[in-house]
């Protein structure tokens, strides 16, 4: 029987993202706490900060919270910011550069067969 | 091939939910638009709304965006804000109420088979 989970953000230690500078991570929900099919997770890029571009075989789900942003998906820049959601569909290189004064922060959901074991 | 998205949720549509009075519904991300695996959706619940208890036997992922709520699983009640995140395991009984002057806006993603053929 999985219970279920409440808990604030904030309160969820940031991890550093190996080789994008600036980046941060929190897990909220993965398959640890229960999560039965796919994972939450919370990024923010400071300024000047990136995810350089990369690819795997699992989707990403995203939705901006705040801050603005440039996602690069296959050779192609969109402009985020605040309420942007993006389906990153498997196999596509992408990457994340932060804009502006404001970190960039956003909800990434991934299938948990990307979750690394959490 | 899937194709990338990247949208403005403000943009999208937003619908009503039947039987949950005062509550709105905009599907960000969905098996129609090429998911593989899991759905976002945006709720909006307006002052003095709520979304009746009810279940079914996939989970919810939440994310809280704005305003103050009050989820009830199980009959327990947790109080909701900005940067509340939940998990709602599959077949238990749930329910919604918006609390204070502001509209309660959240993220709801659900896996697919839970869309209902969008």
């Amino acid at each position: 029987m999985v219970e279920p989970v409440v808990g604030a953000a904030e309160e969820v230690p940031e991890e550093d993202v190996p080789g994008a500078p600036g980046t941060k991570i929190r897990w909220l929900l993965s398959p640890g706490v229960g999560a039965p099919n796919f994972s939450m997770r919370l990024f923010s890029i400071a300024p000047g900060g990136r995810i350089p571009e990369h690819s795997h075989d699992w989707e990403h789900e995203i939705y901006v919270l705040s801050g603005r942003g440039v996602i690069t998906i296959s050779g192609r820049r969109h402009e985020v910011g605040p309420g942007t959601y993006v389906l990153i569909p498997p196999n596509l290189p992408h990457g994340y550069e932060q804009v502006g004064p404001e970190e960039l922060r956003f909800l990434c959901l991934i299938p948990n067969r990307g979750a690394g074991g959490r």
